[in-house]
């Protein structure tokens, strides 16, 4: 039925990000109301993060327009220009194709709570703002590689810009 | 900036649907976030419900998969099973093409509000449940007809199944 029973949709850990970079996902835990209730054309997840935690590493999206609002507690959104403060019911949008790199932290000692929306598209490609990392996803899955498209190293990730 | 400034994006009423249909919308307000924010992928808009408002005249989606969130208040949500009950933070999915009508309704004394997605997409066809009514939609716009696609006449609409 249309309406979702929220206690049999988990949230759920872990970071597809490869090395260790997965561990920027510690704090971050993820129920997938779109998947659970049917809906393919784009994903819908509430996330939890714990004090401490971040939604992801910062990124902007090429194809895939997204969106956010605040349900519980207080977080930080960091985009290019700063640092913005968001409470419940603040919303912010990333258009697919805004090289804005984004990611909402936070900062407090309880745990904030948000819904994001993003659409599903058949390719994407995503670039990461603070460190050498890009991602192209497809249906047979992601690729994490250098920006150049050369491969991730292990002493190659988390290598900054500057 | 990807933050909305919610105090800048008016809520809006009225109607699209023809002739006296239009008195369906009248205790239903709407928020266009996603628009705002430069979002084309799909629609994010906040709805608030004033007593006795309706989401929308009962319908399904052929093409468009639908989302919505409870943010503050009670609503009932009806669908071909019956009622149910919606408080904050529960959510509904409407797959595109499942051919279940649905609408969301306010029968208490205080304004309700939802957060509702609808994927953009270049054709769309809706049923209506309760009134022998279709809508199609294309970069045209939208056109209302029965569901054999003859016109509506005055005398029709508001027409039901029965």
């Amino acid at each position: 039925m249309p309406k979702l029973d929220l206690s049999q949709i988990p949230f759920q850990g872990g970071s597809g990000y490869p090395g260790k970079l997965a561990e920027a996902g510690a704090g971050r835990f993820v129920q997938r109301l779109g998947d659970a209730g049917g809906l393919t054309q784009y994903g819908v997840n509430m996330v939890r993060l714990e004090p401490g935690g971040l939604s992801s590493l910062r990124h902007y999206h090429m194809e895939q327009d997204e969106f956010a609002i605040v349900i519980g507690g207080t977080c930080t959104l960091i985009d290019d220009q700063g640092e913005h403060q968001m409470q419940p019911g603040d919303c912010a949008t990333f258009p697919a194709g805004e090289a804005n790199g984004h990611h909402l932290i936070n900062t407090t000692d309880a745990p904030t709570t948000f819904l994001v929306v993003g659409t599903r598209t058949p390719t994407e490609t995503g670039y990461y703002s603070d460190i050498d990392m890009m991602v192209k996803q497809d249906a047979t899955g992601s690729a994490f590689t250098r920006k150049d498209g050369s491969p991730l190293t292990a002493d190659q990730i988390g290598d900054t810009n500057e």
